[in-house]
């Protein structure tokens, strides 16, 4: 009855025509959930009565103007508060009951979305791959060998096998992108406080962002455009500044010198991303080899510089008092932040205003940049024996952007011959949000895989 | 033959006027040098030789239209290169020969003035008394018993007592208005970047800036705007931005609300503080009662927070080493940053921001804020006996500007009975530079106090 993937436009089209209800979506949601192989989607629902409560209630109440998200079920990473369920952060011996909805959901709640549950991630959001979570180890919707990605990793399958229209994530490092890729998905971390970070837990204060995972360019910039404003309660919460002006005519892109291409021997991904080089070039763009040293190097400073001191800030007397009950990947990274100084971290803030500046001397020359959202992709196996070094890895292309100050959307880039996916992402200095956006959109026009795990053939 | 200060404004018309020559100044300087009876003010000095040698090249060239400054002598706080002079920061054992100019300096001496040599400070800029040196503590030109404010305590000092025409000094908590109030004189802290920190110790370097000490407004204006200018080579200089409107008619200014008004027991920096209040109500300011806490705290959140750590992350080798060769109220908060985490340093940022927050708050209600540049004066011999309380009293009004990103202009605000000076300054958001300096200077025209030693009377 209902297509393999809830996008929003198919089912908003639905109940503008009266042909579904979301009493009848939810009943979709229920089964799929239900039915779907993969067990380490959700950390907790809502109960099912109440989620048919809800559908009732918007169906008694009607769709007004100002809800383009009514009837619209989405789920909700678990490090996100939401009223009715625990926030665990994928730790049970964390979890609390929160008193209020995260500002965000409460937002995207009052423009009609129909809240289903919690998803899982890897434990405090530490982590780009999915395995690090005692709720285990959510999967690509395309392979059960291999990682979902992290560490929105239960939003981006939920998404990607049609169980939710979208999801909210998080992304310090590339948590939001990283699993938008290994499902087909697209991921849009916005720019640092366009999303208020209010009932968020934090993983580094400084720099994180919800995001959001979705079927389509268009839906995922729907939703941030609704879940988007101003939060007086947040002290990093930004009011949207005018962007950098892009060329009136055509574009510059920034792709990756030959000295820069790392793939970790995946071939594959490297001619996807060349692909989608190409399809860039034929929009209309200019092609610029950029040096990406020093986004590496930033790259490079977020995970060996100070800033996990955040991580440990972020959550300091519960380590205090229960590291035991922590991931021993996630407590020993966290862990290791107890030694780092404040020199330290003044350091790393010296080191990173250096890079800023070799950073805007490569941006001087593009409008935006073009860059595999990760290199390759592991099984879950590979990641288990190899935890730290693969992380790092998947992030090669994906950490440097908050540390930055930049916007990113992650897109579906196609499919290697066995069947997963790889992605690219569109990246741009603060507030070309919009920007990025159009042009995503345009990139999806020229060349489609489907919508997570509805892939179309190439 | 020469009058007591030496404005630029009197020695440049004498200069065009044929009445004066660059030669005459520097055997004027080198006088006043000689004679004055305080011997704390210089660390080091060009050779007589050379400065006469260096004033001769300038009449050998004659004036250029890009030399507003020909001829002028000036003098540099002890922390920034100059590269025929070695640079101590007040600490003997920490000395070393630069290779070339501070940025600053270069961009200066290029519009012709005249270098005479490097003025002595709170070693390493850690204080805002000037006693902190083993140079010996200058003293305010008004009375030998009281401090002359720090740290850039020499440069205040030279240009009240005539010697040079202004002086570069530095300011992070600070360092620049402290000593231009009991010097009464005007000192400018710009915007944090608009000067370059090319060829600066650093104390604090997120914070640092250059600043500039002279006789008037106008002349202290001028030489900010031959010193500034983008550097690619210094990741915190910024290039101007738009500053935030002003009303088209009048303006609203903050001074302090009753309950955050302290003197420390001082009635008459007080009574001054009032007048200088009423003298902006005059120019048709609208004047506004504002809560002050948040800039109390965020001035507490610099000396009790992790910034100190800053001052440790710019010298530690060196502390290592030659920790003995220190100050011992220096070396004390300075190596008090050692146990400081990075975990508490990001923590103290996360405290700033919400400050920051609850700063704007206060803005929303003001263009400019006028307080108090020093609550009070001390003696030298009061400094000694309890030198870190009353220096953080002195800071209580200084200590925020950087942290929260204003700029600051401090002006004389006229004389306590017993002949000490008092200081107001007038504060605004970055960038504001221009606006501040604008009502500064209308501010001196309702009413002078003269220049530095050149006490007019009331």
């Amino acid at each position: 009855m209902l297509p393999a993937m809830l996008d929003i436009a198919t089912l908003s089209q639905a109940y503008r025509q009266g042909s579904l209800s979301p009493s009848q979506v939810v009943e979709t949601v229920l089964a799929r959930i239900e039915g779907h192989p993969d067990k380490a989607v959700w950390i907790s629902r809502l109960p099912d009565a109440a989620i048919r409560a809800a559908a009732r209630a918007l169906e008694a109440a009607g769709p007004k103007p100002d809800q383009p998200l009514w009837g619209i079920p989405f789920a909700v990473k678990d490090n996100i508060d939401c009223a009715d369920l625990d926030t665990t952060a994928a730790c049970p011996a964390f979890a609390y009951r929160p008193e209020a909805d995260a500002f965000v959901v409460a937002r995207l709640k009052a423009a009609g979305a129909l809240l289903i549950g919690k998803t899982n991630l890897d434990q405090f959001a530490t982590g780009l791959n999915g395995t690090r979570s005692p709720y285990g180890a959510p999967r690509s919707v395309f392979d059960r060998r291999y990682i979902s990605g992290g560490s929105s990793s239960g939003s981006a399958v939920a998404v990607a096998a049609g169980q939710v229209s979208f999801a909210l994530g998080t992304d310090t490092a590339g948590s939001g992108r990283i699993p938008a890729a290994f499902n087909n998905l697209v991921g849009i971390k916005p720019t640092r406080g366009l999303f208020s970070t209010t009932g968020l837990v934090p993983a580094c204060r400084s720099l994180d962002c919800i995001t959001v995972l979705a079927a389509s360019v268009a839906e995922a910039g729907l939703v941030r455009r609704i879940g988007e404003g101003f939060d007086a309660a947040d002290p990093y919460s930004r009011h949207p500044r005018e962007a950098p002006a892009w060329p009136a005519k055509g574009f510059r892109y920034g792709v990756l010198g030959e000295a820069e291409r790392e793939f970790y021997g995946d071939e594959e991904v490297a001619a996807l991303y060349d692909a989608a080089d190409d399809r860039l070039a034929a929009l209309g763009g200019t092609r610029v080899a950029i040096d990406y040293a020093p986004f590496r190097e930033c790259a490079r400073l977020l995970y060996g510089g100070p800033w996990v001191a955040e991580r440990l800030a972020a959550i300091e007397a519960f380590v205090d008092e229960k590291a035991d009950a922590m991931d021993p990947t996630v407590r020993g990274i966290i862990e290791g932040a107890r030694g780092i100084s404040a020199v330290e971290a003044f350091r790393g803030a010296y080191a990173l205003e250096a890079l800023r500046r070799r950073a805007e001397a490569e941006w001087a020359g593009m409008d935006v940049m073009l860059l595999p959202t990760a290199p390759t992709i592991y099984t879950v196996a590979a990641m288990q024996a190899d935890p730290i070094t693969l992380n790092s890895n998947l992030g090669r292309y994906t950490n440097f952007v908050n540390l930055l100050d930049c916007c990113a959307i992650a897109v579906p880039a196609g499919f290697r011959q066995d069947g997963l996916p790889a992605g690219v992402t569109l990246i741009a200095p603060a507030f070309a949000d919009d920007a990025i956006l159009a042009l995503a959109g345009r990139l999806m026009q020229a060349k489609s895989w489907g919508m997570g795990i509805d892939r179309q053939a190439a």
